[in-house]
């Protein structure tokens, strides 16, 4: 294959934002992916998804809480029914959150920061990445032993949709969100760590910062439109190498700061 | 005053290893400080620590189990009733803890990874420091406000324990070890965060890496004794400055990447 992006693709918090973009483009691609896994919380609500999903037979829709780790083992079954010899090719982890309250545009002040919006963060940022890494494994290694496709292309990697926020060497006005941005950065360590992993060898895991998006995460003030965003994010997952193992990058490819 | 050092001090997880050497070394120091606040889960079961603060009348024991939100109120009042008018001028936050299994040294195989030992991680090791931070920011902030002192030297700090494993920009061959890693790294970012936060103005924070020290946590193979490591972190942090604000160093002063 010429990239990660022409067999096998799953992708969480598919029903709005970034995910259900990342599922668009893919699917009217030229060379659309065989398999795209679209997964999300209540998928009768997700009607643009499932809207998609009736036009482009290569979706399939996954109700799947990224939190609920009691669903993975059918949530995996499901997956596996779905790709069958292929494996998975490319999970995207793109479900996040981040913490709010009504008196400011992003994060909570530190004197209403409570433990549980903390919690709560770092179990879907940071926590629930790692336990569906974990439980694909067979199936991302499935594909990453796949002989086809020119030497030297990954044949099976991790996405982790991080933020420029939480980017330490990276300075910032935009204060505080303790939460998010501390659980993104314990999200990039994990992506680092995988990497170095010699357990890992043949996969490929990176994190990228999808930009500041017209979502609604990003605020309807952000710069960038969605479209916008996942066409580049898209065009850098489909040209990366083996050398880019484990690092943050941005939207356009380039390489940010820890 | 000439460094934080010398008047208030707060150390959590006192009863062994680093905290326990920290609170030492600062009793039996020339220019010990007024106070030092040392606490720990079970003080009962705290033989050494006891003895230390029969020796050493400025020693106050506080029971304090850091995940335990629900005792911040009272435990606070502790504090400001130890310390009085000067306020608290230093803060460490030394309390923490690593995943452990069977079959290795340091950390847990993935595959062993459940999604509670992480949580627990995390909530030692990044939520409990922050809510801590944040309950006692009025006592640092009196601290900060003392006219006297040279000018310039930081007159309240937190000193967040933290460790080069959470270091991005260093290759370590240990691999693995996912929770503590990623837990200490976000850490790291709650460090900066709070550097940046102009809601902190005149309070300093900085991450340290205590080396790998022979304690319960660095096992007996590790190369360095905790009074090295102290004495040498204790330098550090009576010369630190404002330029330091929001880094993470080594314990011997240098800086660390992120």
């Amino acid at each position: 294959m010429a990239n990660p992006l022409s067999r096998t693709v799953m992708v969480t918090g598919s029903s709005r934002g970034l995910g259900l973009e990342i599922v668009r483009q893919l699917a009217v691609a030229d060379n659309p992916p065989k398999v795209i896994i679209a997964t999300c919380r209540n998928p009768d609500k997700a009607t643009e998804l499932q809207a998609l999903a009736r036009d482009h037979q290569q979706i399939k829709v996954i109700k799947f809480d990224v939190v609920d780790y009691k669903s993975l083992p059918s949530v995996v079954e499901e997956v596996k029914a779905a790709v069958g010899s292929l494996g998975l090719n490319l999970l995207v982890n793109n479900a996040g959150i981040m913490e709010k309250c009504s008196t400011q545009m992003f994060g909570v002040p530190l004197q209403d920061l409570e433990p549980q919006m903390f919690r709560n963060v770092l179990e879907t940022n940071t926590i629930a990445p790692l336990m569906l890494i974990k439980a694909l494994l067979p199936q991302l290694r499935v594909a990453a032993a796949a002989t086809s496709g020119p030497a030297g292309a990954p044949r099976a990697m991790v996405v982790n949709i991080s933020s420029i926020m939480a980017s330490m060497g990276t300075f910032l006005d935009r204060h505080g969100i303790y939460a998010y941005r501390s659980s993104k950065t314990a999200l990039n360590m994990v992506t680092k760590i995988l990497a170095e992993d010699p357990e890992m060898k043949g996969l490929l895991f990176v994190a990228i910062h999808p930009g500041w998006v017209r979502t609604d995460m990003g605020t309807t003030v952000a710069p960038l439109r969605a479209e916008d965003s996942v066409s580049q994010m898209l065009r850098v997952v489909a040209n990366i190498n083996e050398k880019q193992n484990g690092v943050l990058l941005n939207y356009d490819g380039s390489v940010l700061p820890w």
